[in-house]
């Protein structure tokens, strides 16, 4: 029995038939029509008949949209949906949205020319000592973080969406892929980053990029702070001057304790000398001479300076590497040099041939062919995490740039897929956009994508001409860099307000942070992942139920109950038995409220079909009040025998005075 | 800034003192009392103040309940909590609890032993022709079928909540047995029964049969249905007499096919016969003789016949086992018989012994050893998927004959957990309560759990003195048997509901159903379950919003904006960019309705702070409407910069008055 607007107690005892009926009910075009009490009409009553347009979006039953779902429209309409799909997806609009160059290129000027070109050489000052660092990271010889640091930046300014970001190596992407590869051969490495620009771009057009969706903020957080530690770990070996293997956390730490005599007191000097600096020239950019504080402006002398020193700032890198670069050069010239040098870069651009797909490595003597199959199985499931995680790490500096633009994650995906593609044709280990470096980006000015033009440009250079120059470059401080660079990456500082906003996500936020120290990274992050899908599925599973005793108008006592969520399978139990218990313990009219019940499953609908049978047994009423019309139809699926829906107060009064016979009514009216 | 009740228009521009009110805020007692619009008010206005017990279950932070949620206050009062947690487990109504027979038995009288012993030897004629058919579907010698019949019925006396449950095996649990065991030894399936016992004991200790909450309906009768083929399946092979190996459906169906040409004529004959036989006498026991339709009284002869006809057709299994026994016994004696029969039962009780923790096979001659680890590692999965299953079962039965009462999942488990402990000692297979045993031990007026004594004792009266007459029976009668009871396990008849309630539930029961009948039977419900954990996550991610244009009293319009989900992870950025897209695209004040919204999480907090940041940017006032104090304290500990919330439209006008000051306010008051 469902109450409706015309006529309030019409006891339609065929189910079905109530079903057709409110499967077909829509936007007020059948001749039955639902008054669904919407919560939101107590705000504004009045406004109500000033309700106009009427857009929505997501799901189609939900309970504010007054449209019609009947299924047989539904499936008669699948093909001209599709025809207009495939349309819709070669359109003008979609070709500017998958090449976003043609929206941004045409309006090009002087401005945006001058902006990109200071943004684009600063970031290539910073990516060439970062590019030699990461390629220790990921394991592989120094000259294949420079071959992913200018094709990748060329490629995403045709596809990128997002100025900031500056296409190449990164830390997590480097820990990633040397986990990944687990030092076997530079050949992985390189396969990877093919792999990874192939998955990208596959769940691009699948349309995957709500996947980074489920990393929700604690575990990304948990996740990088552990990867920054990590990183740190495999550096402080490079300042020790110590060989330390492993890729684990706690056992890289044993290693390096274990072999803490050989330590070089050369190397470790110099490392924490390069440190200082580097966090002593971080701190001189964020100063200003002559603050602005009291009203005053800048002179034009404090404008350069503060703009002076700011650049000393950001170059920080390049100055250390380049003094570091003369020392170990002078102590090279003056006999045996006491550092660990990197060594011989080879010189110029790397050859543009295919990834390898299969090679031979000669280990002690024999010679050990690696298919393709045999890599991939090696790689494991890095070929998923690696593209994943770099997408997570894009996603997050186009969010923090957008300026509450939304951000196309498909697009980005397609962007730095290609761009890995790009990269894996000229010798490059998997990559993607650095946060730390689109901060300075930005902060240089870059107007468009373009701006990563000149970054290539400076790479190219670098590695035609200066490449000689390198092998003299100390091992400790590229060390120095990284370290300076990923200690700021530890998230510390959310902590606290996670601990006050919610403790159970500092929790998971924690978990992650540890199994990633003490697993291998890929396994670590799919705990926390799992983890937090856990407090998803508890959250569906044990819905909150409030049970209340209210009196009626006619002075009827009830007790009303409402679960504040959807019901769905694993909850229907749970509350069957709240109901139950509740009901048999109060032996009143019992109503419930399904104000805030926005979905509903079969198993929820055999459980109220078989509450509904157990109260017509007891003789005690059960009614509904305020199910949505979906749901609705979801109950009704099942034809349960006594099942009351209702609307209003009126409507309820009737009801328990029906319901309850053996009260006089005539008493209380 | 947060309004009040005293004070609508304070502006608390701290966000930290705030929080620390919103937290502390409880039953009235601080001084700032929130006055949260719950919709339900809006169904009894006048009866708000008749509210009078606030009665309440599910977790701490739901809108409803006035309480105090200070965190210091939780994680000081965790101790004497434990300690009150602890006490309550040990009291006398914890021991009625976990000891249900102290519950029943002294109230024990006349009338419940006239009822349980009916019903008792009712089952006991069930139960032994199923026992040696089980026996074949699990794999092992048909005697193991009579020993796992007797000593968990009486253990299950003790332990046992629902007297409708006959513990023994059951046709799911055996074709379980037999996927786990793969025919390697019978040493396998008396292990399996012992660790299937276990892992239900400590599940029922570790509280953890809420697990079975996640195996919804649809996923349920898609396994179901896909056991009952397999078995079916398995029992042709018998009815035929052909050799036909594999343990999946298909694998099973092809091989059957390929051995046609051996089928044995006699025993196919005798199978079909005997099928129709059983299916002919299920009818006979539903019809009436001397229906009293017209009101008439139904005689004492017509009320003997049909008690006689019910209890012929209850009986219908022992009859046509004892008829085709006698078949097979006289064609034996006549020289050799052409029925494939089911051969020598060794004949008096099994010893008591432990279970084999490992034990030596001789395979060709040669002698193996498997350990205990051997042993659960080929028992895999099954270890977990048997007990689960078995747990299923048996809490359907007692679901469906608890006549609306709660089912206490812990105790069931902890009961047939032991009682499958005691019967691995006396070498039977796992088992559980079985559906067709308890219905016919219901219909047959089972008043407690004792009925399980007499069908125990009935079963060790068969196998001290009936087994030497077992040997007769050709094994397609017991076939047979099987057969005309798993075709009513198909669940044809749950598809229209299914359809009607839900479409999605009936693709995941198909799906479910399919995937059970290719993959071995533990994979199949795992990928069941896992794909409709997928569905509840994908609500998660994907909430419904729905967008309007309202005015306000003042003739000021906004656009109104209502999520009708909690705001976790996996949904953020999509509830972001609709928003964002949406406000940018109306340029008018936006309000989110969060009258839904029952949660939220760090990684909401952080969106909702950065969507406050983008709308001041643009100078675009955001107001949330109605958010519950617990979710409003999970935003706040990010310290939003201008986070406004409103409780009603006073205050909402007053806001918007505030917020456009370009729109002159007094030409529209």
């Amino acid at each position: 029995m469902v109450f409706d607007k015309d006529n309030p107690v019409s006891n339609l005892s065929n189910g079905n038939k109530t079903e057709r009926d409110l499967q077909g009910e829509g936007g007020g075009g059948g001749p039955r029509s639902f008054v669904y009490d919407n919560p939101i009409l107590s705000l504004s009553n009045d406004s109500l008949k000033n309700r106009h347009s009427a857009d929505f979006q997501g799901s189609r039953d939900f309970i504010l949209i007054n449209e019609n779902y009947s299924s047989d429209s539904k499936w008669k309409s699948c093909m001209p949906w599709l025809k207009q799909k495939i349309a819709n997806k070669c359109t003008k609009k979609t070709l500017y949205k998958r090449l976003p160059i043609l929206t941004w290129l045409p309006k090009y000027d002087r401005q945006c020319a001058i902006g990109d070109l200071l943004a684009g050489i600063t970031v290539g000052l910073m990516v060439i000592p970062q590019a030699l660092a990461y390629s220790g990271i990921a394991g592989v010889p120094t000259q294949y973080g420079l071959y992913g640091s200018f094709l990748g930046c060329i490629v995403y300014i045709f596809f990128g969406g997002c100025k900031d970001v500056p296409m190449g190596p990164t830390a997590i992407a480097s820990l990633l892929t040397y986990q990944a590869v687990r030092g076997v051969s530079t050949e992985h490495a390189l396969l990877l980053c093919f792999l990874t620009g192939v998955v990208q771009v596959l769940m691009g057009i699948f349309g995957l990029g709500f996947l980074v969706d489920f990393i929700s903020g604690p575990v990304s957080s948990g996740f990088t702070s552990a990867v920054a530690l990590i990183i740190l770990t495999s550096q402080v070996r490079d300042i020790l001057g110590v060989t330390a293997s492993g890729s684990v956390f706690t056992e890289m730490w044993g290693n390096i304790f274990r072999n803490i005599h050989e330590t070089n007191a050369w190397d470790t000097v110099l490392g924490i000398c390069c440190i200082a600096v580097l966090l002593i020239m971080r701190i001189i950019g964020q100063l200003k001479i002559g603050s602005n504080k009291g009203g005053v402006e800048e002179t034009k002398l404090q404008l350069f300076a503060n703009k002076f020193l700011w650049l000393f700032s950001t170059a920080r890198n390049a100055i250390v590497v380049i003094v570091c670069g003369f020392i170990g050069y002078s102590f090279q010239q003056n006999g045996d040099s006491p550092f660990q040098l990197i060594g011989a870069v080879p010189s110029g651009l790397p050859n543009f041939q295919l990834p390898p797909f299969g090679f031979t490595q000669s280990v002690n003597g024999t010679e050990i062919y690696y298919s393709f199959l045999d890599m991939v199985s090696d790689l494991g499931t890095g070929i998923i995490v690696t593209p994943l995680i770099s997408l997570l790490e894009t996603i997050a500096i186009c969010k923090a740039f957008a300026n509450g633009k939304a951000v196309d994650a498909t697009q980005e995906l397609l962007a730095i897929g290609l761009a890995n593609v790009a990269n894996s044709f000229v010798q490059a280990f998997p990559g993607g956009g650095a946060l730390a470096r689109s901060a300075v980006n930005n902060a240089s000015g870059v107007r468009t994508p373009l701006g990563g033009l000149y970054t290539g440009l400076l790479v190219i250079l670098a590695l035609l001409y200066f490449t000689p120059y390198f092998q003299y470059i100390p091992k400790s401080s590229l060390a120095a860099i990284i370290i300076a660079a990923v200690i700021f990456m530890v998230e510390v500082k959310v902590v606290k307000p996670m601990w006050r906003s919610k403790k159970s996500d500092l929790f998971l936020g924690l978990a992650t942070f540890i199994a990633c120290l003490v697993l291998p990274l890929e396994i670590g992050i799919l705990v926390g992942i799992g983890l937090n899908l856990l407090f998803i599925l508890y959250h569906a599973a044990r819905p909150k139920i409030s049970v209340e005793k209210l009196t009626s108008h006619e002075g009827t006592e009830y007790l009303i109950l409402t679960p504040d969520r959807c019901l769905i399978f694993p909850s229907t139990d749970y509350v069957r038995n709240l109901v139950t218990k509740h009901s048999i313990r109060q032996g009143i009219p019992v109503v419930i409220d399904c104000s805030h019940i926005y979905g509903a499953d079969f198993t929820a609908a055999t459980v109220v079909e078989s509450l509904t049978k157990d109260f017509a047994a007891r003789d005690q009423p059960l009614l509904f009040y305020n199910l949505k019309p979906s749901v609705s139809a979801v109950f009704e699926g099942v034809s349960p025998q006594d099942f009351v829906v209702f609307y209003n107060q009126d409507q309820l009064d009737e009801l328990l005075r029906k319901k309850q016979p053996e009260k006089p009514t005539n008493d209380l009216v």
